[in-house]
């Protein structure tokens, strides 16, 4: 289901199969968290490239409900996308928004943060809504902690998640018509957790694996140095997932590292609120130097919205609470992110991977 | 630059031609007050067969102001739209929007609704602006009154705005290289002052005539009443614009009586809040009944979202509070009423346009 294609130091270039088509790795997810990538229509995430999106099952389970979802015959059909989708279990969700939680060793139960509704989720029940869901990658019920954590606290987590990933991956069936499972490396910023995390998850068997827990708090010195050392841990011919993974710069270094699969809300939420990515930096575009700039947000970008529109009238539609300025903005930072995926695959595939991140670091 | 090409009854379908295109007439003019109709691209309002949009100089003035626009060589590259435009004279937001207003024969002051600042508008000013902005068709400064209105108020707001069409006129060169300007008739509910305003603006001459100060607080009626006995005091061989109106069913009563131009925030103002026109009436999409309904807004819609989303996608996105429901909705109204006045056109065309009339009451 994985392919490893071409390797430059440790990056990687692959191609991941999953049941609605191809992922090309290292890749990018937009996040469509409630089976809406935010002010984008699929068409929009299309024109940009988008191979994959992930969405999110805490959401999903709590508005529209599993029942509406599989009326429409799982989540590509009530959402009318037809590429793959990789579905969070929704684990980190539950510690951080849901409120009144408790966890319990048979699962966590919390009350809904939108109507304060008490539910009890298992990781059966995930694997039973991600299979519901007609999700192309699913991700097991974990327990995140937060940073910083004693060692007591992330171990305790750790054992947990362990235990989890394992009733997860027996109540997934082993029949071929379904998604990949992946399994989630926890153990906060302990190096030894996080070696005795993945080696019980490689020794229970997933489709890929994913580093979890990151991006929480700590210092981006940290997330790289264990994100490096987690893919170490990693076997070679399973994609590897950093969860919620980052700012441009900190994608080309865990790709670097050898990390595979990248999500994060940064490009849509910085469109929306009118900061535009491109190679030179980011634009703010609210910015009042932008007033006669009657060029593109990114002259040499080929998106919807550099095609189209000036910098001047993007900031004037955010002057004047216009909605379609969070749309063009989330929309070129959708495709940024997707063009950079583009480059790192070509950049490794011809060798100089190395020579690439070296620039992109000025 | 109108040709009348074919009338039934006294229902006409004619084209209007200005320097961006030609506009099939009776038309509908999606409404962009701030440069942008709300939540649409230009590419959006192509798909919807939109050959003409309007925008709002009294808006446009405040933000992003006269300089920027032509900076940009007019509205039509500020905004990117290459159809033609008609700016509203900014009169009706003056009267309505701005603080401490006050209308003087010169012109009128009046503090700006976002930041309080102070303004003098004149009719040789805003005649100014409109061709800064590089409009195709323009209107001119003029007086609405608000209904009721007594006979002396309304006949004073009458001579102001006769006055200052004579002033527009005056102000407005006669080259072939500008768009079309246009006299708005005014008069409140009576009919004799209407057919006063109507003639003195016919002495002026104008490219075409508006029905303006109406649709502000009147029954359905007394709108039909004035806006029928105003159509039959304008010249045959110009078109007709019945101001900020309407409903679908206004639209066709209007059309009935010789309008051939329209503008109303009713397509988009409904589809930001989830209310969708169809032929059978409105859909509420908020509402619980569509919960399951895997069918689009209407099954017989070509638009994009009718053509790619259904109705259960649609008010998940409502419920949920993302964007992007607002612009499907937007879109799939702004569609309908385009189609209307195809439809209209069709049935004029074919000297069915009673029976048609008589359908679409039902």
């Amino acid at each position: 289901m994985f392919t490893l294609i071409h390797n430059d130091g440790k990056a990687r270039v692959g191609r991941l199969s999953a049941p609605h088509g191809e992922i090309n790795t290292p890749c990018f997810m937009p996040v469509g968290t409630q089976a809406a990538v935010k002010t984008l229509s699929n068409q929009d995430l299309i024109s940009c490239g988008a191979e994959i999106v992930l969405s999110n099952t805490y959401h999903l389970y709590l508005r529209p409900g599993i029942e509406v979802i599989k009326a429409a015959g799982g989540l590509h059909g009530f959402m009318g996308w037809q590429r793959p989708i990789l579905t969070d279990s929704g684990g980190f969700q539950v510690f951080s928004l849901a409120k009144l939680m408790k966890v319990k060793d048979e699962g966590v139960e919390f009350s809904s943060h939108i109507d304060g509704s008490r539910h009890f989720l298992t990781p059966e029940k995930v694997i039973e809504l991600e299979l519901g869901f007609g999700s192309d990658i699913i991700m097991p019920l974990d327990e995140p902690v937060s940073y910083p954590a004693s060692k007591t606290k992330a171990e305790e987590a750790l054992n947990r998640t362990l235990e989890w990933a394992r009733r997860s991956k027996k109540a997934y069936p082993s029949t071929m018509d379904h998604g990949l499972l992946f399994g989630i490396v926890q153990g906060s910023s302990y190096r030894d957790l996080r070696k005795q995390s993945a080696d019980e998850l490689i020794k229970i068997g997933f489709d890929g694996y994913a580093v979890g827990g990151i991006s929480v708090g700590e210092s981006e010195d940290l997330i790289y140095e264990v994100a490096a050392y987690t893919a170490e841990f990693l076997p070679k011919d399973k994609p590897r997932y950093l969860m919620g993974v980052g700012t441009p710069s900190d994608i080309v270094e865990a790709v670097a590292m050898g990390i595979d699969m990248f999500d994060c809300v940064m490009p849509t939420r910085n469109g929306r609120n009118g900061t535009a990515f491109t190679k030179k930096g980011r634009l703010l575009l609210r910015n009042s130097k932008f007033i006669r700039d009657f060029t593109p947000i990114d002259p040499s970008c080929g998106c919807f919205a550099c095609r189209n529109y000036t910098r001047a009238y993007i900031r004037h539609l955010f002057n004047t609470d216009e909605l379609l300025g969070l749309r063009l903005v989330s929309l070129h930072n959708i495709y940024f992110y997707v063009m950079l995926m583009k480059e790192i695959r070509d950049a490794i595939l011809e060798n100089r991977f190395t020579k690439y991140r070296q620039e992109f670091k000025k």
